[in-house]
């Protein structure tokens, strides 16, 4: 059994998308990962992990669109509201979404489908330092 | 260390919720697999898997119609729009929900409770081939 | 290999969070695990698993009222109503967020956030007795 730990850490500029795909691939490449179990969580509450649609750019518009109507900044609803009008709408996404993904490891292959990318989903609007820690378990 | 990989292959015909549970069961007796992890992912993003109530059938009519009124077919919201009015509710509605579920294996038993059944949450209308890779780690 | 389990048994007494993180970090200490997953699992589909904010407890108010809102009580949506009106908001609440995590463990540590609490969100009214599996897989 090996396993091996990798911090990916991700600036960001402002609530939207932002594809880590590409870094995880290159991470299991380099690494030369037989089979087994990738782990990826991101450390914060006000920034969620998804795997999406990589195809067409308008989905990502759309699901920010959708999640900023959801989940509204100016609400009388939260009494959170000290950190900014984006902190707690940032938590209820996060809530939504998810902190973490487990994905397989096959062949040195990430098991995505074809039209999947795995996405860091930002959700405040100020820039913020990301890390997301990568765990592989296998052999 | 074992590992296992199997491709389950899912024909749906409309948006419902299709019960995966037994399948995964039956693989994991006949696999005589002992004590590990099952990493669930489907390899898709308008659809998803979902641990939920397997009693009565009533609780997935009522998670159907209110994921509906949540995400809306029919709204100016969206870009995304050439699959289809209900390609991009389901990439919100894949984001709400899950595309990977991690469950534990202990002495050749999957561990979920007494009314919780695996189900793939179909988002599209129109007939799909669907993959959910089944991934076991363990002794 | 090292494999452990261990059933954590939470009596809730209401609608709200229930933070159990120390619960977990205790039983890591005590394993005197390395480095490993730990998958965590809920097993009920009226309440869930979420990593929160564990600083300004307003965060939780919040976050239980804007599931509230978003899921409500009182609808002439649901006709799965026998086993009382919040039962079905549970389900969809449940749908919403997790019934699963995975974390990973590097020496002996959680690998969680500073802010990252983890927690059970319960959805049900009256007093319930839940169980989380902790299940660590790692040498």
């Amino acid at each position: 059994m090996i396993q091996k730990f990798f911090k990916l850490q991700i600036e960001t500029n402002g609530l939207r998308l932002y594809e880590i795909s590409d870094k995880i691939i290159n991470w299991i490449k380099l690494s030369k990962f037989k089979n087994g179990i990738l782990n990826i969580s991101i450390q914060h509450t006000s920034a969620s992990l998804i795997a999406q649609e990589n195809a067409d750019l308008d989905v990502q518009t759309d699901l920010i669109n959708y999640f900023d109507k959801l989940v509204p900044m100016n609400s009388d609803l939260y009494i959170h509201t000290a950190e900014g009008k984006d902190d707690m709408p940032a938590h209820i996404k996060s809530a939504l979404t998810n902190n973490q993904i487990s994905l397989s490891i096959k062949e040195n292959k990430l098991l995505l489908g074809t039209w999947q990318g795995i996405y860091l989903f930002e959700h405040r609007i100020n820039q913020q330092n990301r890390i997301v820690v990568l765990h592989y378990l296998g052999d």
